[in-house]
């Protein structure tokens, strides 16, 4: 059952006799030979989901002639199973608006369809791509819509990992909620608070950071499927937009709406640059724990030297034992090129002309990259590195005891100007403050000890 | 009432005898001048309504003298109603978190006070810009929380703004609501749309810009005041953290709260990250609604000439009676700024370390800097460009008629590859479609007419 | 001949019997799961191409035995031509100055050499992936070397594209040399130019971007192989250094010198974001030029219209005939895609600590991705989009003449203020200029005519 | 001497009768308050220059009366010695290409010059803004010259004081020259270097990025001056363009040429994005420096704490004696803000259309305060904060002696995988490398200490 087409409108074409795409695709392919990766897979399932809709709403709107809309949904379901999706090969980077991938998607589910239909592949005129499988549907609205759906399904994959990155920081904020240690501002030796508390910010701030991404949600669940070509819904039949929508919405999964103004669905990437920044907002939060973490494991003689991370391999060809914080550093560099993305979708988003965003492809190769470097680089992160993390106990706490520093709780008894002079010669003597303060007559020592007894910062609040 | 401090522990130091600020202040003035300007009035006030407020609950606490927290609070409050404005001179990017601007306020305020008790300014002994006007505070608080406040009010100017944007938008929708134009899509000729619908498309997207924005008010809502130094609140009294939120509630009229975890609040700086990057995605849509309104203009005989803008001033300094599209031009460059800001801030936020983020100088100038131009920049473009856009009816009308993309809506019955060609052949023989289709016997005369009838596609919906 | 080890300090670890990797990369694989790609094929030989040059520098100074070190360099032959190319699996995006990945290679060059001598994989008691492989590296210093090379590999292929993009920008330049058309300022009519000359300027701009991405060279040609761990080059023999640089430049072809300051050569990578800016500031221009094609094809009846861009695939999956240009949209993508890819080039370049830029591996990723993409999208950029362009020539010249701007031309000697008013009426009445100014008897009729002579001002110049 | 003009075309306009300025200006700056800043002093000197240039060029060429035109020059001469520089009052952001900034200065100067005829200001029959003044040029032409001219003026004045940065970064090379430290890589510790060669490292930093500034400046020299409107120089007489750029050339200092290709000259911006990246170049130095030496400084007790920076001020308004690396944390944020300035510029440079781009005075703001700012805070930096380094000689003498990463160098005698056992025996123990190695026997005492001198590291290299 090989195929028939090998030439179109523009001239003869090679295709493989086992390919499932068109001459259509089979040129794309050719032109487009830009990133050498294939569209994203979650973006292949949500067009093939959007196709398997239309075929029902066409079908229910008597559009579409039952014996080849079955045949469609079945070809897409197979698809939906993991079958064919080695024939999307046109390049992630493709035409404006991605013609050239819904095109692809098309062809594929034509032929394969023929063939369900026990005809032969490239019988165009009787499934054909455009006519039948494309019907009531255009690049235009099926592109942004998949991209949603895309995201959404991918999003749906983050979130889980970072409620337990939550978690294990979380449960490290327990672990060591009673190791007081030297605060840090500006990395100077400033008042205590306890390496939990550390913790347990960290954990705050993906809490925030996940919320904005869930937010990011709804925005994204609306979509513009039905608009056609400019939002209008030309050629698309009365009732098909509220049909479609609710098919989809059964097949993905998800809780999709129609976009309330079908002419900004299309102009618009609006919920795209939102979820990308929220993305972005994130990776600044990853970035900074990261380098957090990297500070404090410094060491392990000179540095910081209050945690301990878990070796998951040679830190360095040369120097042996070397122990480094290869995740901490690999988180760091998935989050800068997630910012990096975010830029590229920023300007993908302001590049909107009148009708339409054609920059939809390059939106989707970096949002989905984006999310999938995080899923990857977290998973490890927590396993490999956040549960392993063990504090170095005795030396935070001989650090704390005799800092200068605590000077500040005695300031306003002595006042500022005072305790400052006190800080100075402390630091310059080597002794404690209490000896100072006791040896200067400053306070009574019973008040000094009470003042100085770091614990009571940390007993309630 | 001269200036009694003439040095301090760092060495002699001049200070101008009608002076407010002092020593501290006066060698940052010398160590900063980085940009040249100020910090932004908006800060200079909210940093002095948390001075205000901190000086009312140190009294209810009994921390602070009612004598010198009344000369304080007096202090205060003429500085709110615009007094000594210009004794704020430490440059827009001074210290890491802020410190030099931090203890320019306490100085100024500090001088001020004891002048209103009949004291010399400088007699520290008596106001200590440390001990008392800054008692129960750190930089480390009180800037970032200077920075939400001066952030929200700045929003709150630009909301109202935005609004407005909206509101022309719409009306301009319903002005141009009945013409019928040609649609774009990757700039090319595509199905028709309405002039009034592009307008109102736009509308909806500055509405999203406009609720994401607003959302960002909760996070900037949540302050970290009452953290002092390292988030633990050490130096502040009991009860101290409660009072000083209401009281700064009530003189910025804001609804204030304590952020729940205070190391959080000083260590990240997320509810920034988050507010700047909802103005970006407020630039981008705006940049792409400049961008639309330059093109439809493009003009006046070659390009798409289907809007006329207003003439606000001589377009060309050589080319007499050129008019060109200023306005729309200057909101592109100001969202390019923006856009460039965010990226600032976004490179400041992820800078934290360990207990604080000390980038916020640079956070304070950018964010205000970019709500000030978009500011200025959208009033003026309402009122001298958006307001005075005329359509060119006859000729966009003309336009419509014969484009032989109207095609597309006979596809449906004659078939995607069939339209193709007619299309095709429309174009070379510069025929209309129905003259073609007749003439070609594809339909009846009747439902050709009907389907060609684009009024139907803006009937319902 | 299968692998001997499964096992090493860390615990057991499951290798395949086939493969070359050993332990130290098996467990790599596993924890860094972050982009699904593999290392960019060009580092890889990069890679190679030092462990060969080290191995021949030490067998010359005798650090290395003979037959160990022939192995080594067997092995690596071998690998340059093309075989074991897949058993280089850890991600792109791995540890921290990429020791991962590092280790990787000495591992597998390690495994073949051993099979070389007729050894079974994993006997590294007679050839270690550290000591013999690795000898006198540190992935500090290999690391960054290969980067360059990579970089510089890749700049050579991209270069004769971009020769080629000029030189068919200067056929295009000759090809409408002769096509006077409104210029365009603001996108409103302004004074002529000639269609080809805007080609030619396109041509300049390539020239120039072309030129700052040569001069880039130079810095990356200087590298810092010999500095080892820390750019002391400790545990490397003397003249080591001079020696492996040598064969490094004969092995590749590239005219590698020694960084001066072999600190500098670790703890920077200047020459990165130096390379990195300057492909973006190529991107900046292709983006202007990529827009431009598409505002002059835009049409093909309403809008600019002054071009034709040939088809090379249906434009649109639901408007039969549209052509659009889907190639220039795909260059946009791409350098958005490149300008987000600069930014996070940026970011892991400022985050150099110390002795050592460790976020190598994401500039790897970055930078050679953007090459490849320009290199993919231009290929096809030339020959199937801009070879192909043709000029509207009758339109472009009826839209030439009757031109009001053209009042420009005449306001030397009727003065900016008379032209502005004439200009303004020439648009309401429809009329020309010609006609205007004779009747208003303002000129001669005579130098009417030569003033308005558009020619004249493209003869000389 | 007052205003006659009160009204032009588009009505009635109020000037005060003590400006320079005229109606054109004054609507201006009621339509562009954007920034609120005016344009930056070296655009307006520059901008000045230019119109000098051009009366003597138009003089010569006999288009300009002598009367008219020395007045001119007459003006244009006080303006340069400082004078009127208060009547510049358009927005710094206003008009695509700057036309409204050119045309304030054009008035300015007309009626200056007709002042200094003894005629009234507004007496623009006599001297006119846009015949006289303005005369043989266009904003297109000028304010991109202007552009080139500002900012390398402002280079001009950034180099010395990089010169003088990388000088005392070399007197700190020599300063802690034999001071050997323990070496950090992924901020672990790693093999020994100089605290000096860390500093000479970031000497040539700066040099490097010195050097690639420096070769901005032979783009920006190349001005599209004499290319009017559209590049066509119309309405420029023979041999202007020639007589103006020498005349600018005398006037400014510059070495000045024109531009091979005009329009190339209008519609590109390349060496405003060349030399705006390499400012972004030399920021992401200057982070990653200023980020080392608040690592170095980080302490006193915890921490890096190997250099002491001077108190420039009290580092903290509630922990008193604190004192924080402040101007390194301010070198940081000027940095961020200079990198969010190149892309704001970037944006701009993209967004060219045509003949013209039009987004020059936000590229003028941008990157006039990004070389403003730098070379406000490198004065700072290098006077209050780089010469006042000292070093913790003895506490980095003693973390280096006993490190056990020095086992490092006996790898190549024991081996990787032993070598890596005894570090981490070493670290368990407390013990010495030296004490271990021949507790096991492994080397002679000789050989030992002969491989653990880390003095020879540091003797020829």
């Amino acid at each position: 059952m090989g195929f028939r087409i090998d030439k179109d409108s523009l001239g003869e074409i090679k295709i493989r006799e086992d390919a499932y795409y068109g001459p259509f695709t089979a040129r794309a392919i050719e032109h487009y030979k830009v990133t050498k990766q294939t569209m994203h897979e979650k973006m292949i399932k949500a067009f093939v989901m959007i196709k398997q809709a239309a075929a029902l709403a066409n079908m229910e709107l008597n559009r579409l002639d039952k014996d080849k809309g079955n045949a469609i949904v079945s070809a897409c379901n197979e698809i939906l199973n993991g079958k064919l999706l080695d024939q999307f090969l046109v390049d992630a980077i493709n035409s404006g608006a991605g013609t050239a991938f819904n095109m692809n998607v098309n062809e594929v589910i034509a032929n394969r369809a023929l063939e369900l239909l026990n005809r032969r592949k490239g019988e165009y005129d009787i499934i054909h791509p455009n006519d039948h499988v494309n019907m009531s549907q255009s690049s235009n609205d099926t592109f942004p819509t998949a991209l949603h759906i895309a995201v959404l399904m991918n999003i749906d994959e983050l979130l889980p990992i970072l409620s337990e990155l939550i978690s294990v920081l979380r449960s490290k904020e327990q672990e060591f909620n009673d190791i007081i240690k030297i605060g840090k501002t500006h990395l100077m030796d400033a008042l205590p608070v306890t390496l939990g508390s550390e913790f347990g910010a960290y954990a705050i701030a993906i809490e925030k950071a996940t919320k904005t991404i869930k937010d990011c949600k709804t925005l994204l669940e609306h979509i513009a499927l039905g608009g056609t070509a400019v939002g209008t819904g030309a050629n698309s039949p009365k009732g098909y937009r509220e049909k479609v929508i609710k098919h989809l919405s059964i097949i993905s999964g998800l809780d999709l709406k129609a976009e309330d103004n079908m002419q900004f669905g299309l102009q618009s990437r609006f919920a795209i640059a939102n979820t990308s920044s929220s993305l972005r907002n994130l990776a600044l939060e990853l970035i900074r724990i990261a380098n957090d973490l990297r500070l404090l494991a410094s060491g392990p003689k000179v540095g910081f030297r209050e945690i301990n991370i878990p070796a998951i391999h040679a830190g360095s060809s040369i120097m042996p034992g070397k122990v480094n914080p290869s995740l901490a550093e690999c988180l760091n560099m998935v989050c800068f090129n997630v910012i990096g993305n975010d830029h590229a979708v920023a300007l993908a988003v302001q590049a909107g002309q009148l009708e339409l965003n054609v920059m939809l492809p390059v939106m989707a190769k970096c949002m989905l990259e984006s999310i999938d470097m995080l899923k990857g680089i977290l998973r490890s992160f927590i396993d490999n590195m956040l549960k392993g993390i063990s504090a170095n106990r005795e030396m935070i706490e001989a650090d704390v005891k005799k800092n200068p520093i605590l000077i500040t709780l005695l300031a306003p008894k002595i006042g500022y100007m005072k305790a400052a002079e006190i800080y100075k010669e402390a630091l310059k003597r080597d002794s404690s403050i209490k000896d100072l303060v006791l040896e200067k007559n400053l306070l009574s020592k019973e008040e000094t000890e009470r003042l100085l007894d770091i614990r009571r910062l940390f007993e309630d609040g």
